[in-house]
C-alpha cells in the first residue's frame, strides 16, 4: 500500500535523522554517525527479527539503507537549520513509531506468537533502536527515565487486539490502534506526561548519572 | 518435572527481583524497571537461544512473562521490606543459577555442541542477563571484576561431563552438578573468595569507573 | 587453505591479545578478561553469523576457542613485555582485519545479499568485535571517533566487487582488495589520518567524555 510505504520512508528518516543529531552531539566522526544513524533507523525491527527469527528487512530491500544514507548526509549538511523543521520531524518520528508498533504486532500475529509477545514484538520495533542508540552512545536509554513513548506503544498494540475482535475492517483496526499510539504520544509530550516515579521528590534529580 | 520447574520459577523470581532493585537503585521509571527485571531474568536464556538458533522459551511459553510482571510489581511495592527476604532471595538466586547451567549445558549437547561450548552455553544462561542488565545501566558488568558466580558455573558445567562418564543415573548428574555450582557460589559468597587479581595492591581501588 | 588458516588464527592472536589488554587497563579479573578477549575477538563474526542467520563457526569449531584461551594465557603472563612485540601485534591485527572483511563479504555473497549489504557484513566481521568490546567496557567505540579502521574495510569491500568485474581470477580478487584495507590502514596509522570532522576547533576536544 502506497500510503503506509510513505509513512515508513518518512519514519525512517526522522528515526536516522534523530540518531544523526545525537551522534553529532557526542562529536562522533561520520563513520560513527551514519552508524547510529541506522542502528536508531533499524535496529528495533533488526531486533524484533532476530527474536523472531525471520528475514531482516532491510538486508533484502535496500531501500531503507540508501533512505539512511541521504537522511544522515542532509542531517549533517543542514545541521545548523534543522530546527526549523523540528515540528515535521517531530510528526514524522511519531507516525514512525505508530507505524512500527503496528506492523511489529503484525509480525508477531504472523508468527503465532501470544497477545502479550505480539505486542512486546511492537514496542520493540519502534522504542529498541533508541535503547540500542543510547548503548552505543554509552548512556542509559533515556526512554528508561521518561517511558510515554512505550507506553504509547504497548496501549496501541493492546488497543490492536480488542479492535479485532469488534466488526471493524482491518484497515479500520490498523488506522484506530496507530492513532491512539500517536495521540498519546503528542499529548504526553504537550503537556510532559510521565510514568508515576517512586523516588522522593527532594533528591529525584540527584543520583541520575 | 515438578519440582525442577517451581526451581526455575523461584529463579525466574529472585532474578526478575534483583533486576527491578538495580533499576530502582537507577531511578527508572516503571518501565525502565520492567524491562530491566526482564532482561535480568530471561536475557541470558535468550542469547544463549539466539546462538544456538532455537526458539525462544518465554516467547512461546508466557508463563515467564507473568511472573516477572508479578515479581516486578511486588518488589516495587515491597521495595522497603526487600532487605527482610535477602537471604530467601539469595538462596532463590542461587538455585536458580544452579538450574539455568544445566538447562544451558543440555541444550548445547542436545544441539551437538562440543563440551566447551556447552559449557560455555551454561555459563551464558546463568550470568548474561546480569551481564546484559548492566550494559542496559551503562556500566561494566559486575561479574566482569566480581566473578566468582561464573567460575562456579564454568566448574559445575564441567563436573556435568565428567559424572556423565560414570555409572551416576542422570537425576544424580544434574543434582550433583547443579549442587556443586550452588556450593562453590554459597562458599564463595561466605569467604568473600575472588579470582586472583594481576593489579598492584596499592591502586587497586583507583581507576575503576 | 593453509595460508589463510594461518591469517586466520594469526588474526584471531592480535584481536584475542588486544582484547586482553583492553580488558587489563580497565582492572577487570581473569574471567572479564577472558570475556573480552572472547568478545573481541569473535563478535564481529558472530554477529555477522547471526544477520545472516547461519551458523556461527567458533561454536563448532573449537580451534579458535582454544587459541583465544592460549593467547589470554600469553598475555597475561607476558603483558608488561608486550609493547616489544606491538609492531608485530599490530600486523597480525592489520592482515586479520583485512581477512575478515573478505570473508564476510564472500559470506554475504554467498547468501546472496546485495552488494552493499555484503560489504556491510564484511565491516561488521571486521570491526565490531571491537564494538562490542567497548560497549562492554562502557565506552563509546572507539571507531565511532577514529574510524579510519572501518573506512579501509569498506573501501576494500567495494574494491572487491569491482575488481570481480575485472578478468583477474579470483585469487587475486582477494589478494588485491585484501592488501587495500593493509594499505589504507598502515597508511592511516602512519600519518594519522582520520575523517573529516563537522566540530568548531576550539572546543574539539571538550565533550567527548
Amino acid at each position: 500500500m502506497t500510503l503506509l510505504l510513505i509513512i515508513d520512508i518518512l519514519g525512517t528518516i526522522a528515526f536516522a535523522v534523530s540518531g544523526a543529531l545525537i551522534a553529532m552531539k557526542k562529536r562522533l566522526d561520520p563513520f560513527g554517525i551514519v552508524i547510529i544513524a541506522f542502528v536508531t533507523a533499524v535496529g528495533g525491527g533488526t531486533l524484533r527479527d532476530l527474536l523472531i527469527d525471520t528475514d531482516i528487512t532491510w538486508m533484502r530491500d535496500t531501500t531503507y539503507v540508501y533512505i539512511i544514507f541521504a537522511a544522515v548526509f542532509l542531517a549533517v549538511i543542514f545541521r545548523k537549520k534543522l530546527q526549523y523543521v523540528r515540528k515535521s520531524l517531530f510528526l514524522f518520528d511519531t507516525i514512525g513509531i505508530a507505524l512500527y508498533t503496528i506492523v511489529g504486532v503484525e509480525k508477531g500475529i504472523a508468527a503465532d506468537f501470544p497477545v502479550v509477545i505480539c505486542v512486546a514484538l511492537g514496542t520493540i520495533s519502534a522504542c529498541f533502536g533508541g535503547v540500542l542508540r543510547d548503548i552505543l552512545c554509552a548512556e542509559i536509554p533515556i526512554i528508561f527515565r521518561k517511558n510515554i513513548y512505550a507506553t504509547a506503544c504497548i496501549v496501541g498494540g493492546f488497543a490492536y487486539f480488542i479492535l479485532r475482535e469488534t466488526p471493524l475492517t482491518d484497515d479500520f483496526v490498523v488506522i484506530i490502534s496507530g492513532a491512539l499510539v500517536m495521540l498519546i504520544r503528542i499529548l504526553a509530550v504537550s503537556f510532559n506526561w510521565s510514568l508515576p516515579n517512586f523516588y522522593p521528590e527532594g533528591d529525584s534529580k540527584q543520583k541520575l548519572k
